[in-house]
């Protein structure tokens, strides 16, 4: 029988997490707001790498140069013996650091995601537990994320490995500003 | 008459920095929750630096090092001329980058405070202008932060400056696995 893995994000899985993030947001109804793809990074353009395909150009320079923005773990399903098909990514969990002055250093789990024809066999609790166990060798002391409210399967989910649900309990409220707020805002 | 300047924090503004944290979490009335202070951060110990206090030593540490894990903004009253006292250190905006797979690198204001005998003043509007700034200097397209529900006038106020509540608009809610569960889904 096929098993799953849960291991490390390389480069070469910049094809398969492009897919992801696209397949996510399509599934959280919100693809209109994706715009990282072709485009490279407005913080850090990478110098031009021909051999590479410029659809992943960002994600590539983002993830994977030097002082990465984010890490990304990948699951992969690896095939039992005498399948014909190599291991497949079918979900991932990507992340960053980021900073409680509350609590010092923690982690953000931006994007979790298992591809629909995988979920149910546990994936998506084991891509959590391999956050948890990142976190906990990193010396940081919690773990966020983000949820849509229609989106009860994830939520529950959460809630029963552990989670807490801040806008419900302390009633927290996630604020952006966007671009032409921002220039507003600057005078530009 | 006095009037406001927002600049970078230094060093030495570890002692305003750490009295306003603490200001701000009982102002939110989560101030059980701050366990950032006297102890070393978990996750890079600084060397003893016996000559400086230790109640700030994991802040110096994270803010001030080499790869600091946040940057801050303060806002400075400086006297009108002939007055006796100093400039004060009356507010702050501290924040951090993090990474959207949609957009890219953005920034999270994690902590926005003006004590509340100066407030009123704009010096919160200025706060937010000057990260609205440093986002677009640093290439961002965006910047996040989070409200609570009760806080009306923080609301009022970040949405009378252009922002969205993408609680209310989207349905997000905040999600935080803590420490013990952290150790439960690790098996540690």
């Amino acid at each position: 029988m096929a098993s799953t893995r849960i291991r490390e994000a390389t480069e070469r899985d910049c094809g398969d997490i492009l897919r992801m993030i696209r397949e996510l947001a399509e599934y959280e109804k919100l693809s209109h707001q994706v715009k990282i793809s072709e485009e490279v990074s407005l913080c850090r353009p990478p110098p031009p790498r021909p051999n590479l395909t410029p659809i992943s150009t960002a994600l590539r320079a983002d993830g994977f140069g030097e002082n990465p923005s984010f890490h990304c773990l990948v699951a992969e399903v690896i095939p039992a013996p005498g399948e014909l098909q190599g291991p497949r990514v079918v979900g991932l969990g990507l992340y960053y650091f980021i900073y409680s002055t509350w609590k010092g250093r923690n982690i953000y789990l931006e994007d979790i995601y298992v591809m629909p024809q995988y979920r149910g066999q546990g994936i998506g609790t084991k891509i959590i537990k391999k956050v948890a166990e990142v976190a906990l060798c990193k010396g940081c002391s919690q773990f966020r994320l983000a949820v849509l409210d229609w989106n009860k399967k994830a939520m529950d989910l959460y809630k029963s490995l552990g989670a807490q649900d801040l806008t419900e309990l302390e009633g927290w409220h996630s604020f952006r500003f966007e671009e032409a707020a921002m220039r507003e805002l600057a005078g530009w």
